[in-house]
């Protein structure tokens, strides 16, 4: 449980499968894992007080590296759980960790790797250290 | 046939289904209709000698109004061709209708109108004449 | 409010805006938009005690005709309701009006027709009556 | 260069970025390099001779696992070309490495291992060796 000021470290996400996330295989399609790890890492940082919206201001935080393994299908309107946790924190990188399950299955696992960078128009992307209230919002999740 | 200089009415456009596109039902999802019918939209302009990336300069051409009716479903690695045309133009707007074809068979066909607009940082979107160079570079199709 | 056991004629679905579901304009995509009001229906269909998983059993709904008129722009992690009314209902085909609003503003509106059909491997799609099970779930919305 | 009847090691598609496959932080969203990905995977099973709507027949090739690092982002109507080999290759499994380049740059690089598994209405997917046609189809590249 996480106290309302204490940084956050992991975010659990409920959801449903949408008839536009599966595919003609009858199952959701590869690349939404993705998006749902996505949506977890945002309401992570909701919850943390943060919204990615903060990037309108010159700063974003793109992403360098991620990946999933798939151990299970996820069929339409099957509901599941997508928990996030963060595994790793430099000065301008942060690195997260991913379970989807349904109930007590593992549908699938992944990973994924930010970047903290300043960003203008018609600037070429450069990577800075997180600001300080971003940084102090989060830490490295204790071992499972 | 267009010459080099002259304005653009239509464009069509060869596509195949992406396996992503498709939905459990085994059909394209209706609403990647809307997509195939706007890149057909953004193939004519660059055939006009514009590109949408336009926009980055405190312009943009948001939708206002589209629809689709749906024929024939579209099914995985189908072929079919979007012919989009410029039905109608006014000082702020444009309108398109859109045709979705496979083999000779109607697939589906759809409408589509937008709107110039001025974009700024924070500032409410307010609709403006087309820019010249944007507006002389169509013209309506003659009835079909 | 519906009782438990009386047909449904509308449902509102509250849903925040993903990040991918934006574009480079700063915006919703007009295309997510027909994926919030299927969300709805859906939605509609579950609280009707139904599931469109019931395709699986030769059964489908597609859609036959679709629409939306956009007023106002919605933008990364807005919160907005989706509003679905059953607007009109014939042996085979249903129709619904949609509303968007972000607290006290109107984004957009839409409409939607889906067709009963049975399915089967290899066979065309057939339009067939709804079955009584499914269509005595629905009712026409009262005018609003 | 591929001969006809030989077996396909790799292929190369050339690709522009769709307006809706960016997003609000004005570059192609993560996500849908996995769908450039399969794109160009379907289209190496094309040049084989092949097409995953093979799999309406009792067979599938689901995704076990998948990966991208990201290098440059990607604009709207950037050109870009999408290079899948096979790297791997077992009684059951396929193995692709994927580089995307834009003019000389690389822009992402990813891997992607299928399996191959039997479907059935109902059934859970069992991973059964590839078809001997299938099999015959495909060779790993040599190295780089």
């Amino acid at each position: 449980m996480s106290l309302p000021g204490s940084p956050r470290s992991e975010y659990t996400l409920r959801r449903r499968v949408h008839f536009y996330e599966t595919d003609t295989a009858g199952i959701v399609h590869f690349s939404n894992f993705f998006r749902y790890m996505e949506e977890a890492e945002h309401a992570l940082w909701r919850d943390a007080g943060l919204t990615i919206a903060k990037l309108r201001k010159g700063i974003g935080f793109p992403r360098v590296a991620t990946s999933f393994e798939y151990h299970r299908p996820l069929r339409v309107e099957d509901e599941f759980d997508v928990r996030i946790r963060v595994v790793g924190k430099t000065e301008k990188t942060m690195r997260y960790e991913c379970v989807l399950t349904r109930d007590e299955e593992k549908i699938a696992t992944g990973s994924l790797t930010i970047v903290c960078v300043s960003t203008g128009e018609g600037q070429p992307m450069k990577a800075i250290p997180f600001p300080v209230d971003v940084a102090s919002r989060f830490a490295v999740a204790a071992a499972d």
